[in-house]
């Protein structure tokens, strides 16, 4: 958590810390800076000392709300840096942002970069920052393992209640909508209103729209409710014009966060409206027996990709194909049994079968658990997928619980 | 446009273009592949050929949607990829990516990259793919002004629908916002509802969310209600628990795109709910003056920064700061004229006062026109805002119209 990443850098023999760009859709940004609107900036933090964030005079009524100590970045001036770059944008980029850290009396020792940016325009700047503070030596920390995702890889009491908040909204939203779909009927195999026109997968998403809207929350990364062949792909998002079939699985991942960049619950169902096949229920039932008997199996200090093979053995005990034995399997449990999440959809911990991707379970972790099996050609996804957290005491538990039933029941059908 | 794009490669000397990432909040990779949900992938374009994309093999359905010729990431072995890096994960991903790219018969000539990627992750990755890659020489082109910059700073008639419908969408949100203000009341200088509650700037911005949601519509760079002090800071966000006040001005600045990353609109009204004061009234007069003396002065053919000197000597005039005078202003009109948008909120063409940064204006451009006076001292700040279109005959003019009133009328005050 944010209280480990002075020692974190201390472990990594890390001097400073330098983030890149604005808050939004910038994860690390926010992590620091919360839920505060900066279009950009920089953010410096030397070890065992608070960070400095540049922003820009425009957003200097955003900037205050982080309570960090403050410099414009307009005070460095863009025409000179330009003119000692002969022009060279990428170029005068790094002689400000050079600038910049000399400000922080960061001019060597060992520094790790951080910041989603474009990189048509960052890895020249990063050329250009280099030569002018030779005395720095940029630390490139392995994809998942920097610093920063080892501090957020625990929550602390703030941000899992952030995260527990947005499950409760998750689930709301999710109840409503099988209300409102056990509220229409069945017809020719499909779903229609009272009226008899047919119900879209397209008027679902834009009323989960609107519910999360009303509750602050949106969908930075997408939804997916995805029916028959579709529903067997486990990212396929669903194609607005189909109306919902009758009988089919329709697989519903949904994972919206907090309005304005904040923190993210991510949550799945499988329904059949009306009924299931026998074919369908016996998937199903894979899924959940997988799903019952792992739930209460994580325990604290047993080591994430472990399970990942523990799952992949269960499923294959039942006849399913898994990654374990064919890793290009398209059928079957054919991807991972979770992720961490925070103030990204996928974080650390990762529960890769990579055993040098894998993690401690620690008390602080948030996760999920989403087992699930695929078989497009026989038009059938199942997937169950509950938000985890390791409670201080060990424990290990959903952060919001919600049925797991399979039929959602439709007059007529 | 996109039509464009192989004559550009051809001008700047490119035999490849190399895009990074998915197809979420990484507009480059949106521009090719459209509102399909990408959460990974490369796409490869070689001059005079159609692109290739490289896809996560459980998004097939989605990459299916783009039409491109595909094929699926996992069939380039990442745990080989990883055993020939000795465990580097940066270096694995290099190695997989030249993997790729020699699938396309590209590993050699001038290729340019672009994607939204995280810098701790990116920059490592590059300097391995540039030595296992040695025949490609990596062009870095200025940011700004990369071939995909220079493409997209023109739209096509598809493009401008799809801005021309979130305009739609924007006034449509802004006008029954107006109505809501309206019907309210006024008491102790604040809005309140009829039972006397007052109406604060988060209920508003909820209110706001909620009918962009029901019009498949997203804020995925946020949203500007500001009032008071804050409306005198350009891109303060606003108070959530603000209520509005009566008589100050309030800057609502609402830039929504299609949800699931499509074409943004940008609209601004500044608005006083009850009555304006007279120095209210006078700033506000400014400003609409300087909008309606420019607005119908933009030619074809015309550099764009020449616009935005002319602004600034036109409020200048008038009385008021400008950059032109004082580059570091923070009082007057202390921001651009406006700026390109399309799939970026920011994109070419700027409006900057350096003459470096300039656009000749030409037909196919999409850009706000947005004066505005901001006395953050005084609380006073006023943008109005307009996205115009330059037409194939030349003409200039606003994709869609709203009034420009000042004051919002409400009982009681």
């Amino acid at each position: 958590m944010k209280t480990d990443i002075d020692r974190l850098m201390v472990e990594a023999g890390l001097d400073g810390l330098v983030l890149f760009g604005g808050s939004q859709h910038n994860p690390y940004m926010a992590y620091f800076v919360g839920r505060v609107h900066l279009t950009d900036g920089l953010l410096v933090k030397l070890r065992n000392a608070e960070p400095v964030l540049f922003h820009r005079s425009m957003e200097r009524g955003e900037a205050e709300r982080t309570g960090f100590s403050r410099q414009v970045i307009e005070s460095f001036d863009w025409a000179t840096c330009l003119e000692r770059a002969q022009g060279d944008s990428a170029k005068a980029k790094a002689l400000r942002t050079a600038d910049m850290l000399q400000a922080c009396q960061l001019d060597e020792g060992r520094v790790a970069i951080y910041g989603q940016l474009d990189l048509a325009f960052s890895y020249p700047m990063m050329e250009h920052l280099r030569q002018a503070l030779p005395g720095i030596q940029w630390v490139m920390e392995p994809e998942g393992e920097t610093v920063l995702d080892k501090a957020r890889v625990t929550k602390d009491q703030e941000e899992i209640d952030s995260i527990r908040r947005m499950g409760q909204v998750t689930t709301e939203v999710v109840g409503e909508i099988a209300e409102f779909l056990t509220r229409q009927r069945a017809a020719n195999a499909i779903l229609v209103d009272n009226d008899g026109q047919p119900i879209t997968i397209g008027q679902v998403k834009s009323r989960i729209r609107r519910m999360l809207a009303e509750r602050a929350a949106e969908l930075p990364s997408g939804l997916i409710f995805s029916a028959g062949r579709d529903a067997g792909l486990p990212h396929s998002v669903g194609d607005d014009g189909q109306p919902l079939p009758i009988g089919q699985t329709i697989v519903f991942d949904i994972y919206p966060a907090q309005a304005g960049g904040g923190y993210y619950y991510d949550f799945t169902r499988t329904w059949c409206l009306g009924h299931a096949s026998d074919e369908i229920q016996t998937v199903y039932r894979d899924v959940l027996q997988i799903y019952e008997s792992f739930v209460s199996a994580f325990r604290v200090g047993e080591p994430s990709h472990g399970y990942q093979i523990q799952v992949c053995q269960a499923f294959e005990a039942l006849g399913h194909p898994s990654q374990l034995s064919d890793t290009k399997t398209q059928s079957g449990y054919v991807h991972g049994l979770g992720h961490g999440l925070g103030l990204s959809v996928h974080e650390a911990p990762s529960f890769s079968l990579n055993t040098m991707g894998s993690f401690t379970l620690t008390p602080g972790m948030v996760f999920t658990f989403e087992p699930g099996l695929y078989y497009p050609d026989r038009g059938i996804g199942v997937r169950i997928e509950d938000t985890l957290v390791v409670d201080d005491d060990g424990s290990i538990h959903t952060l919001v619980d919600y049925p797991k039933d399979l039929v959602i029941p439709v007059p007529g059908s």
